[in-house]
């Protein structure tokens, strides 16, 4: 089937690097995204440059992104104001967070769950109105920082909040790479029924290892969009790629082989992460990356030995 | 469920390294294995100290494993010479290689497919009549670098054939890492039928980073064994980690994270993965290895920060 990838790298990457990037360099990546046949890119936020400074000019990025009816740059906003920023720069897509815990909420916007919840909804439902499209991720969905598990029976409420407020996507976010196969098929059997597969998205990190191992159990039940990172990106900058996103590479060649069409070629991809390298200083690639590399390689005639 | 892990790195991922350990050296990664749990463990091969001289002495390292009847120690032959000599120096688990592809039998042994089945076929049988478990691998099962993707009824067929032969174990093997799960399900889709999942296990490589995947496939159709390295040790010496089996760190974590019982605590395996690469001198460790050494930390109390 066919099954979209959403690159999120230029913000959920891009924002807890060490290093902040200029607009230009942004641009560039998210530029050399859509050259390599994403067409779901989650661009940028909306949200205080004094709070996260790898996101200031995100109003500006969005006027310089490259003109497509086929690519869905999404800007991810925190609160009604965000809203208006993100369509004021000509954003069609919006995200929002919805963590499913208190004390996440608590810890990270010093708003209770009800409150976040709230603020979401309204956002969703404005966005309906106006035919902007608002995608609601549910945050720790598997497992809270600070609460630990998270209660499947609490994510599908949250989801069916959502989908009644008329969000576009309900996106079930592992922020903290924790989950395994078996609690994304408890969560997915009590989410799909409430709003519908084609209505959902994964977000995974790899930080124990599991993400393709999680994208393998959702697409199997009809999941047909993953978020995923360039390389990688993503992350502490302390201990690059430790807890980064699953990297769009990774995801790309996985959904391929088992028959999927993504509409990318995984070896377009190998290039990116140079660049995403390039520019962030970081050292990236996914658990494939080293053999695309060889791959592409071996196309390109540029060297002939595989180990 | 109870599922095995059985570490073929004393073998497996010994005999690729560019430096050949010691018997003592060997040993002590055995009984660091067997120290943190392990209970199937590949010890190594009784092949000709030429062609393999990373496996030189393998009968005199069996002398040397810490007797226990709880811990399966196998030992690899290519034939009947090899089954003479593991269970001259006290194998009771002996494992044969079936490359299910003539190409692949042609440049590895030079013998036909029909020919190594014969070998093999013996091997079993005799191993059944005089009490020793043989264990027969399919190699190349899913795609032999030589012919390309292997039909699955192919493998069904030699894994019939070992079956009814008397094999204690059929061990459908990635020899290459280029399984994805759809291939995963259709080739287990007709052999679990044949010889039961209870008499299957799988070997993966994680050379495309879907090991995880095509274990959570695995596991999910009955089949409660599987084969790693310490570390992901093995692979090409001149791209450390690049075609390694999948790490056994990563599995025990999977595996245990998804409800089943592998018996071993992964935070044990840290210390491992560096006395690996204390011996072979290469860096070593799963995609879950940063991840567990930071909670391993933790729980010592040698470390606070977790990014």
């Amino acid at each position: 089937m066919k099954v979209r990838v959403n690159d999120v790298g230029p913000r959920d990457g891009l924002q807890s690097q060490g290093k902040t990037l200029s607009v230009d360099a942004r641009a560039q990546l998210i530029e050399a995204l859509v050259g390599a046949g994403l067409r779901n890119i989650e661009a940028g936020s909306f949200v205080s440059p004094k709070a996260v400074p790898q996101m200031a000019g995100t109003d500006e990025l969005f006027s310089r992104l490259p003109a497509s009816d086929k690519v869905r740059y999404a800007g991810l906003v925190p609160n009604m104001k965000g809203y208006q920023l993100a369509t004021a720069a000509g954003a069609k897509v919006v995200n929002v967070v919805l963590s499913v815990t208190d004390t996440m909420n608590q810890k990270n916007i010093r708003m209770s769950l009800d409150e976040t919840a709230d603020v979401c909804k309204a956002i969703v439902e404005r966005g309906h109105l106006e035919g902007v499209e608002v995608q609601a991720y549910l945050a720790v969905a598997f497992e809270c920082p600070f609460e630990g598990l998270v209660d499947p029976e609490v994510v599908a409420r949250y989801a069916r909040l959502m989908h009644s407020a008329g969000a576009a996507k309900i996106i079930i976010a592992d922020t903290i790479g924790a989950a395994n196969p078996t609690q994304v098929r408890q969560v997915l059997d009590l989410v799909v029924p409430e709003v519908g597969a084609d209505r959902l998205s994964c977000h995974f990190h790899d930080t124990r290892g599991m993400a393709l191992a999680n994208i393998t159990v959702a697409v199997d039940r009809g999941v047909c969009e993953f978020d995923s990172s360039i390389g990688g990106l993503g992350g502490c900058p302390f201990s690059p790629g430790a807890t980064g996103n699953v990297a769009t590479e990774d995801v790309v060649l996985l959904l391929n082989s088992m028959g999927h069409d993504t509409g990318i070629d995984p070896l377009d991809l190998v290039p990116l992460v140079h660049l995403a390298e390039e520019l962030t200083g970081v050292p990236l690639g996914g658990k494939s990356f080293r053999w695309l590399s060889q791959q592409r390689a071996k196309l390109l005639g540029e060297a002939g030995h595989v180990g």
